[in-house]
């Protein structure tokens, strides 16, 4: 909600909410039988104390447009048109439930809400902070676009086709030899997940993944009645035995790894591992999902090369975007693999939403073959760098007693490992009511209660030394 | 594939596409097992003689690369690499048909493809020509961009704030009350279905719906075990009595409407139907979703009201869009609904993509304040309506003797009845064969034999005048 009642106004602030919320139910935004936010949510939402909105809500309920049955929540039973008789509404909640796809977790529906609250300190974000984005060689790029240069129709099915141009010669850079016809642009790597959840994957299906595994925090595959396989990790990246293990003891259908800057372990896979893995996954027919989000934002030198660069016989499908090293608001990522794969994806995607927007892909072409996308790339390398140092100093600083972690060599998070372990849900709540969003472990890898996943790249420092001041805090506090 | 021999090369071109075809072998594009286009598929992708694609894939065989059985087709059994042995390749093909979405219809797909072909006409588009798009205000809006104004993160999951703002006032147009918290941008209204989809119906569930419909040339449904019943419209609309006796045979759970210049009858709802609609659907407690796609692009009056305009009572979705009046590369929809099934919706809009790009979203904020966007479907309107009439008078030339149509008020469809059922198959390649592209009736109603819908929109006067010329021609033959 982004309404707030006006304290300079002469009508009262009960008074504006009971207007506010009168309106919602008279235009049908919270139709007959909505249970309406509880009063603590309300009064945070309007800034105002929890009395001002108890005397607005109790002014309805005395109007008959609320229920009084504080026990169960207080719901909407009628609205100023009467329409309908009374029970015989429209029941939404039904809807609600039934759909196929389960809800995000409640800590990340949490984090998605909190983070657009102003003042909030984001420890969790794996997104670059506003001052590390593009925005001055944006506006030069827009400003030059010459007239008639982007396409506004419908693009080809598998995108905007000088985009897969820019993109052949950029994966090049990695390693990876493939033509425009083989790559489909996707909305952002997420989509790319989905899409190949429900375009080439069987109900049922296992999918292995190293553990933790930024994978455990989407619903996406359990909502299509698959399973996730946790596979361990060691320095190097996946261990093979492991592995080998747990596709002896249920068939893996996929294997999805990140193997550079691991999220959120930060662990990078070295080359003899690649090696082995490519070459295991080939003798167990087991195809590979490579998710290269942090490939390009390496601090002292460049990982090793793609798995999907020593890939000949077709078996990985290669995941890259934009939205680490550039700007999560292009939404612009890309799929890499055998042309037919990528022609049923190519299908599903025009299913689903027709394509990417073509001002992003023009935007992105553009970016590419300027050279303004490698310029950002390496000025954010630098920078992330110089802000990793710090940030590693301030857990020095307050943390060393508390927990243990990495250093990174590049990408975004520090993993903690906490000395003792702890109620994730209460640590979550203990920091977010002071102002500091952070990711548990347990988003990574549900069994933990030892982890943290703490990103460098968004708050300031500034913040991120408060933040962390507060977490230290909080974790003595459930040491005891 | 956008890759063609080059005519002033020295090497011959079977030379050339035998390296391009072993290239893509070596890097995997086409992995072990991959059956390859047919050679008339190949030589027209190529723009070559036939004989030259056999020339180049003999060549293969003989290097022991491509199998020679003709009879199966053509597949690969070995690239230069040999890691494996034979028949111990990544079989892709079981994961391409074990996934769980439909593909498109092989119309649909026929259609997405050679929509690309360079020369064809496209008389099937639902779609602005490229000179009725915005492509100058757009140069304009991006020139003016000022610094920092984009915000290049992720966004709230129920879209950009401002845009939401701009939606609310928008939306009031059409009689629509709502707060931009009830809103929920989308990448496409496409996308606000596949939501719903999975968002919100149970599987197993019955959708009811117009037809013939637009709905029925999507896979969505029917990829989520649900079904699509149909109701009869007539020249008012959805019949209520039809809509009686669908729901009391089989209960439905949702009902899907084009009140205004339907998708693809061209038909508009009249003001007591949609009336007595909504007191129907509110007395059988089912909920409606109205898509409002073609709404704006009226000729001579604008249509009714909306349903939501009237929907005191939270049951209608409303579903609205910039792809038909303003430009499909926006990929940018909405859906306004209650606000706790706008939250549910938001929540896997974050699962399945993290939200629409913030170009488009900024872009679409700025061009409905600015006032771009309604003087750009003013002139939109006084074009089509020009462009339709034009159109009408090509087809009372060529076709009256073959088929009845209706007179266009709005959008940008002809429904043609045709005086004698033909293959719906046939027609389309005849036409396809000859470098015109059409919409067989039997994607919106499986059981048509004797409908087109034509676009007006997209193809020039003489491309339409010389596409209806051949339809003309094939149904002549086809009649026989």
């Amino acid at each position: 909600m982004n309404w707030t009642p006006n304290p300079a106004d002469k009508k009262p602030m009960h008074k504006q909410i009971q207007e506010y919320m009168k309106e919602k139910i008279t235009n049908g935004e919270w139709p007959i039988g909505t249970k309406i936010p509880s009063q603590r949510h309300l009064a945070a939402t309007f800034s105002v104390n929890r009395s001002t909105v108890v005397t607005a809500t109790e002014n309805l309920i005395a109007e008959g447009l609320l229920s009084g049955n504080k026990g169960g929540g207080t719901k909407v039973i009628n609205n100023t048109w009467s329409l309908l008789a009374a029970g015989s509404h429209m029941n939404w909640s039904s809807y609600v439930e039934a759909g196929i796809y389960q809800p995000n977790s409640s800590t990340i529906r949490h984090i998605n809400e909190a983070e657009f609250q102003r003042g909030i300190i984001r420890l969790g974000t794996g997104e670059l902070a506003p001052d590390l984005l593009p925005s001055d060689q944006l506006s030069e790029l827009f400003s030059g676009m010459k007239h008639r240069s982007v396409h506004l129709g419908y693009e080809h099915p598998k995108g905007n086709g000088e985009l897969r141009q820019e993109l052949a010669k950029h994966v090049k850079k990695r390693g990876i030899e493939t033509s425009p016809s083989s790559i489909l642009i996707v909305s952002g790597s997420l989509q790319a997940l989905q899409l190949i959840s429900i375009g080439l994957l069987p109900p049922g299906a296992n999918i292995l993944a190293e553990k933790p595994s930024y994978l455990y925090s989407l619903p996406l595959f359990q909502s299509a009645q698959m399973k996730i396989t946790g596979v361990s990790l060691d320095k190097e990246g996946i261990q093979l035995s492991s592995l080998k293990d747990q596709h002896e003891k249920e068939k893996g259908t996929v294997l999805y790894t990140i193997p550079n800057f691991h999220n959120p372990t930060n662990v990078t896979m070295s080359e003899q591992r690649r090696q082995e893995l490519l070459h295991r996954c080939e003798m167990m027919h087991l195809p590979i999902i490579e998710d290269d989000a942090y490939g390009e934002l390496w601090f002292h030198s460049p990982p090793p090369l793609s798995l999907k660069a020593q890939d000949k016989n077709g078996m990985v499908l290669y995941l890259g975007t934009l939205s680490k090293t550039f700007s999560p608001g292009f939404r612009i990522g890309w799929v890499v693999g055998p042309e037919h794969v990528i022609e049923r994806l190519a299908d599903l995607k025009m299913q689903v939403d027709y394509g990417a927007s073509s001002l992003s892909q023009w935007a992105a072409a553009e970016a590419l073959k300027t050279g303004i996308y490698d310029n950002h790339v390496a000025s954010v390398r630098y920078k992330l760098k110089e802000k990793s140092q710090k940030a590693q100093a301030i857990l020095e600083k307050h943390l060393e007693s508390l927990a243990t972690w990495n250093v990174p060599s590049g990408g975004f998070y520090f993993w903690l490992t906490l000395h003792k372990p702890v109620s994730m849900g209460k640590l979550f709540k203990h920091c977010l009511d002071q102002g500091v969003l952070l990711n548990p472990g347990a988003l990574y890898d549900h069994e933990t209660s030892q982890h943290i996943r703490i990103s460098f790249a968004y708050a300031t420092l500034p913040e991120f030394e408060y933040g962390i001041k507060i977490v230290a805090k909080s974790l003595k506090n459930l040491y005891l």
